[in-house]
């Protein structure tokens, strides 16, 4: 098959209270962090109609993953045996690409507060879709 | 905000039934379409461990979607005001990927049947996640 690269523009920004990858919940886990996703002034009408209330589906750049990865042990516990990143959560895969559900909270301008968020601060924003 | 550009790069490609945009499926709805996911054989580690059965989560790239529109009529119905990209699930986005669950139904290899694609032939596959 022929290699096609593609190009992703982050539409934003992500700023949450998580500040340390440590301090980052496994994805899937029961997430309560408030935060705020920052859009870009060039996306504001993609916007238009989005109310409190609504549950929407987010998806993120993991920045700090390793791309190579191609096996984990599940939950970074050793004592499991190796499976591949297709089968897990795990942040580490080729294209780390996250998807999460968020509670929009609050619709400012550009800046929008959602509740349920496992994202560090200063991720980059892919896309938010209704969920 | 710096402008930071990310690179894709496709782990596989769907083969699909569907070979017209026009039959396409709108997202969210119930399809049933039975399909290939084809990975490329470098990522064949990263399968270690799938089995039949199993949900997953699914990631690909809209390759035919208008990346520069920012509002579109909910479901393609001009009757319905205009409403932001990002309050709908239209394949009109600045990053188009599509986020999709489908059954795993056999895994040969790096060739995975699955059931419940909305995907057109074609479409470069971007990520395969549990559930």
């Amino acid at each position: 098959m022929e290699k096609r690269g593609i190009q992703l523009e982050p539409i934003g920004i992500i700023r949450s209270p998580l500040k340390d990858p440590a301090q980052a919940p496994k994805q899937g886990s029961e997430a309560a962090v408030e935060g705020w996703l920052e859009l870009e002034g060039a996306y504001r009408d993609g916007l238009l109609g989005l109310e409190p209330g609504r549950n929407v589906l987010i998806l993120y750049w993991l920045d700090r993953a390793d791309r190579n990865r191609l096996q984990v042990h599940p939950r970074g516990d050793t004592n499991r045996p190796l499976r591949g990143v297709f089968v897990t959560r795990s942040p580490h895969r080729p294209n780390p690409i996250a998807v999460e559900t968020v509670q929009v909270l609050h619709v400012d301008g550009t800046r929008i507060r959602v509740r349920g968020l496992d994202a560090l601060d200063g991720t980059p924003l892919l896309d938010i879709k209704v969920a």
